[in-house]
């Protein structure tokens, strides 16, 4: 086993999840997957955690789980906190690993555009500590809106503000609205839970920046027929406790402060001594290497990748997963034979974006295909209960699912009191 | 309205619930049910949490969603710190309450004999958060002892101690040592996943207590044939940072220490001014009624009651329940209609118990039938699915729960790192 290359795979998210499985059990190769948590998270169903909809099983499965057939892979619990490339090594508080191929798929965090004091008043949505976290102070607010006998106190707990106004915004705005009007509407005797604002602040003149402006007016309008009141053209300035200030605008009471407004790349992109956008991010080569290396990849929400048809390919999950495919596959070819391996270069294989809004509706843009409405919702609706397969057993999750949206009583909305 | 009488209830388990049931939509009473959690929690179950078999909305319900139809009910999240029967009030640090009956179904917690400061060192197992806290314990020693190279480390990090040998410390050990030879058996690649070693003290001389001593020993058999190691006889002196000590024993050391040993009644039941037993419960009068009071009734683990049959009522959920049906059906009677109301005693119907020893086996004890092995772990299993019923949809439980058996995929083992 002495010619076995050893790859370590920094981060179990869609990159570093895809490309583990396409070295599992190869010959020649022996990977080491780590991962700060111990599961591999569906995020664009973070935000049904969040407002209870699914429980943490529904979106997260243990990695060991995921690569227990997988006899060359091992799975650590650490948290990497450096990188060495000159000496092959990367480190963390407790112990340092060498490679021979080393796969940044670090992920993104939530970005406060420099300001990180603010990370002390807002809810980032990144991890199941996050939804957690989101979830205990939306439904401990309704709790405490329903003991009080203070207007004031009782306007500001109702109220949920969310800055940023890309899917995960609209998202949670569409999902706490319908849980007002929906799940909750027989749920309290003292308090109006009609009366829950939520509010989405976006600094740009258009929510969903991404998708096509009849799309994001299509939005607009449909969130706001859900209530959703809609903040744009104001840049968030100031966060206080519950609050947020602007600078031509009043300030925004809430006892819910849900920053979706930006992410950026894992700070273990600073430590591979390139050249980094803003974000963190790396601009990498054709063969997602890192510029100067051979042996380096990075795939995922750390790349600011443009491919070889001039794509700018998105942070989203399906592009993090095809780069890590395309990584596991290249590094099989390296080591797989020897000799010389011309590398085909990355291609990103557009399959379209979607975002749901609330029940019953979606925009989605497939190439120069557009939906909305209702065959939008049933579009995203198939195709996220495709991707949860394999997660929990489907018919259980196809079975409850459909149940809970059929009878208006998604999930358990169960939270814990204590931190 | 005026002659509307006001119920108040305090705890929402298997007793307050029971007894809110009963008087849901009845004219001439109207309920406010308090609970310092927003959930109603299956604690027969709650093991399963603490072992990820399973998640938390498969054992937890909103209390709101449980009241949802009984337009008679407010359900409220409060903390009552004290009650005051010469006012007829309870209060809160928010609030303070009037009530016209007053229902004290307050529930046990764990209780360490007047050594508080144990607490600090040991994980208790009573409410949802002590099953994520005892789940995060076991698996994040797991990650670790994979990670770490130092042996006498891994030792402790691979050894659970569970103090108690009643139902929950044998649930417990039996199901932490299905976790190992079962689930996990394929998932860690440097440490043995079978040097988990799962310790449990029992301070008398058999455990299981409440059963038959042949059931006893047959489980202690069955028990030690799974790898459980069980210590009898010796009382626990001293606890330390993942350390127990004896007086005439070495000192086990674990990472992760589970107090099972004892429950007492909320604290509540001191602010009665009543005589209480060691353990803080109540001796009611037939009707359930606190010693002196004719409005005050006690439900649930906060009693100790024998009834006009001379038994003495288990701290179990079927006596709860019977308990809280038969407050509600009294104050129905008392409130429906003017006059004399000669009370009926409660009567306890003793249906039996029951401990699972992993999987395929588990002691059952009705009256005079016993039953072990593999019919008594079905029909363990058959009425512990029945009792889910409700909390999900019964299908999808029975579905879940029936492919993770078959399957040995329990749960998603996920936990998240951070407290």
């Amino acid at each position: 086993m002495e010619d076995t290359k050893h790859v370590l795979i920094i981060g179990g998210g869609f990159a570093g999840l895809s490309c583990a499985k396409k070295l599992a059990n190869r010959p020649g190769v022996r990977v080491t997957l780590i991962d700060k948590e111990n599961h591999h998270l569906f995020q664009p169903l973070l935000y049904q955690v969040a407002t209870a909809a699914l429980s943490a099983p529904d979106i997260a499965r243990s990695l060991r789980q995921l690569m227990s057939r997988a006899a060359n892979v091992t799975v650590l619990m650490d948290t990497i906190t450096g990188i060495d490339t000159e000496k092959s090594q990367v480190s963390s508080p407790i112990r340092t690993y060498d490679y021979d191929y080393l796969v940044v798929a670090a992920g993104a965090q939530t970005s406060y555009f420099g300001k990180d004091e603010w990370a002390a008043h807002t809810l980032g949505l990144k991890s199941l500590d996050d939804a957690f976290k989101v979830r205990r102070c939306v439904f401990g607010a309704l709790e405490r809106a329903e003991l009080t006998d203070d207007p004031e106190e009782r306007k500001r707990l109702m109220t949920i503000a969310i800055v940023g106004g890309g899917p995960t915004g609209v998202e949670l705005a569409g999902a706490y609205s319908d849980l007002a009007r929906r799940a909750l509407k027989t749920n309290f005797r003292r308090l109006d839970i009609n009366s829950l604002r939520v509010i989405l602040i976006q600094s740009g003149d258009r929510i969903l920046k991404p998708f096509d402006p009849d799309q994001s007016k299509y939005t607009q309008e449909r969130l706001e027929h859900l209530g959703v009141e809609i903040v744009l053209g104001h840049r968030v300035t100031g966060v206080e406790r519950h609050t947020l200030t602007f600078d031509e605008r009043e300030p925004i009471h809430a006892e819910t402060l849900i920053w979706a407004a930006g992410v950026g790349a894992s700070p273990l992109t600073r430590m591979l001594g390139v050249d980094t956008d803003r974000g963190g991010r790396v601009k990498t080569n054709p063969d997602l290497t890192a510029p100067g290396m051979s042996n380096v990849y990075l795939a995922g929400d750390v790349t600011a990748h443009t491919d070889a048809k001039g794509q700018q390919v998105p942070g989203l999950a399906p592009a993090a997963t095809q780069m890590g495919e395309y990584i596991g596959d290249r590094i099989v070819d390296l080591t797989s034979a020897p000799g010389e391996h011309p590398s085909a270069p990355f291609i990103f294989k557009d399959k379209g974006i979607m975002a749901i809004i609330g029940k019953n509706a979606a925009v989605v843009k497939m190439g120069s295909m557009k939906l909305r409405g209702y065959l939008a919702w049933m579009t995203w609706l198939f195709i996220h209960l495709l991707f949860l397969i394999g997660f929990r057993s489907k018919l259980s999750v196809l079975l409850q699912w459909a149940w809970a949206y059929v009878k208006d009583k998604p999930g358990a909305r169960v939270f814990t009191a204590k931190q």
